[in-house]
């Protein structure tokens, strides 16, 4: 009785889960070498403690012993905390929003599941700007839907016209994560009003409208200023899939919520069927204590300068060693090019990185060769002690 | 864009999540009628508070503000908590268990999905003795699976001369559930070892063991002295899947396990798979606090003679109207027949007693034609209480 045979493939390919590993690998050689002796950018696994407001709620909630209350509630999720989540979401989106167009999922990775699998039909395409969050990959062939890379254009923005090109009868929807992993660019409204207008004329031309999925995870976290542009107004199929992983820092807790558009025209029947799906998946309902926890909390004041200081710090270090990067508008990912000297091999450069316990994620696995990516949602010191590593790794190579 | 065509023909089948439609109406007509006029017998939602054991550990749990206690751990879950897992299991199986063995699930159902991704190749089956839990058809189905009613002996055990006729050389799994949704019945030692033998003996002549998936989370839930049988012992392709949602009553939690037997020949392959699924179908990880919380009170003493109590108080009711049953074992559900006058038409017989406002599942939907299904873990007062509706309903008939 062997396992699946395009499992068992899928997991011998090298690039596979190689941020996990690299993860996994991580805890094994701080615990070998010390906390202080490793520096592990692999994982986007948030630094900052959740806010007060937040570990509050939860020890109010934990304590309260209510009949049911660990129980089952309807699929969607409490009433209560949908309409908490549509509330949050029409001050983003600056429409209004009702609770019934929210369903609870177990984080964004179980939103987006949910999603796909109520929208693909075997064979069509979900088009995803490159580079992009490695995990899109297998959410969208776990529906045998076929995931298109579309590169986006040099400064890491929508290459709107190659959007255009790649759209098809086949198009389910076009995916985008903004503030973005791996690159930590912020679309511009500019940007996104270009892209809602292609799929508007496409939808008009070729009568099947794609859905526009705007994973927003980093939404909150954005530096110098910089506003991450609400795009319901712009498009009415479209639909918001998010988390408190990264902005509250609960990763571990698996939280988040689907939110569709309430000007969507097929509103019913995406939320009937993201529920269903939500159900047959096998997640059944979002954690019932943390629904409880984000109505409560979800509004809790953050606080995310420490990121970009360590941003900041980050830039300088690899400044001084000379590794060329993006400046991150917001997330908490340094996007990095391997040096010349590796000719695009990511892979080999992260190897290399490994020797001088430097742990960063190559760019192939999220579309982009040559590249790799550092994640700063770490202690400032693990930054700063980062200094000696990576000029000596960059010096040892000349 | 429509949603998916599967989607929408399989949400449009009357049968599809009648059970959740029926709980979710029995909280409309509660909010209507109030709670006393209601008879709920939809849905397991357990109706006993978690044990104080449980609630004093999540109570601590959610106090706990250490450095990374809501972040990502390992895919597979914390080490300490596989490791309590493997112990509970070794209890339970006795056979000696390792942490290595277990992974962390989002319930018992999302450790299903998660299982079945892992082994199903496309047109592989999945045997299962029926009635059974309506939603494996979704579980399996969801990896081009295709799932093998195979109806039960008379007395609801496994008919193991009609599993052994079923089983062929696209058999993944055969999957078991003791004590049994919906019946309440308890495999037998006897009856356990002679399916083991005809696994066994079918993987011998065609070359593919199929595995035996074990679906626990009743196992603690038993009366009249039952003891649910070990099958570890008895077949090495086994695998236990279950959740903390029925014996400590937090269904909405999350949070359950699998557990694959040492002696497995592809233990290691199998397991690698398992967090590689939940992975890649976006629970990512059982939710971290429950993770502490069971991995502290797993061992909780638990009493389950108020659900012993109701069952009997239900069959005094059942047989005073003249509703013919089984007399359950295990779990807290009765096995009704609906009335000849009926002619096996459970969907009906269920709308009937609707208007009286009793709310049971259709058996059709396990699998279970002319059958019907009442879930006593309710109040006793709800019990008491329709006992008059039961009779009014049955003599209404005359």
């Amino acid at each position: 009785m062997p396992i699946s045979a395009y499992i068992k493939e899928t997991m011998s390919n090298k690039s596979a889960g190689v941020i996990r590993k690299m993860f996994e690998e991580g805890l094994k050689l701080k615990a070998q070498y010390g906390e202080d002796n490793v520096f592990d950018f692999s994982l986007g696994n948030p630094d900052l403690d959740p806010p007060e407001k937040v570990t509050d709620a939860l020890k109010k909630c934990a304590a309260d012993e209510s009949k049911n209350i660990h129980g089952y509630m309807p699929n969607a999720g409490y009433k209560f905390c949908r309409d908490a989540m549509a509330k949050k979401t029409s001050l983003e989106q600056g429409v209004e929003i009702s609770g019934d167009c929210v369903v609870m999922a177990v984080g964004a990775a179980g939103a987006l599941n949910a999603v796909f699998k109520a929208v693909l039909n075997p064979g069509d395409n979900v088009i995803v700007p490159s580079p992009f969050f490695t995990e899109y990959r297998h959410y969208v062939k776990n529906y045998q839907g076929e995931l298109i890379e579309v590169p986006a254009a040099a400064d890491c923005s929508i290459d709107t016209e190659a959007i255009k090109n790649s759209l098809n009868e086949k198009t389910a929807a076009v995916l985008i994560n903004s503030p973005n992993n791996p690159t930590g660019r912020v679309y511009s409204q500019a940007n996104i009003e270009q892209l809602c207008k292609v799929l508007e004329e496409h939808g008009n031309k070729c009568g099947r409208k794609p859905y526009l999925i705007l994973d927003e995870p980093y939404r909150a976290i954005v530096y110098d200023g910089t506003k991450v542009p609400a795009a319901f107004p712009l498009y009415d199929s479209s639909v918001v899939v998010t988390s408190f992983a990264k902005n509250i820092s609960i990763p571990g807790e698996r939280i988040g919520y689907v939110c569709v558009n309430p000007a969507c025209p097929d509103k019913d029947d995406f939320v009937s069927a993201v529920i269903f799906c939500t159900r047959v998946l096998g997640f059944v309902n979002a954690p019932a204590l943390f629904q409880r926890v984000v109505a409560e909390s979800y509004d809790a004041p953050c606080d995310y300068s420490l990121y970009k200081k360590r941003r900041d710090e980050l830039m300088e270090i690899l400044d001084e060693a000379g590794i060329k990067h993006l400046v991150p508008e917001g997330a908490f990912y340094m996007w990095c090019k391997a040096p010349d000297c590796f000719n695009n091999d990511d892979m080999a450069f992260c190897d290399y990185l490994k020797k001088y316990m430097i742990l960063g994620a190559p760019g192939s696995s999220f579309g982009g060769k040559g590249w790799f990516r550092l994640a700063y949602c770490v202690s400032e010191k693990t930054i700063l002690n980062s200094r000696k590593a990576f000029i000596q790794a960059m010096n040892d190579l000349k």
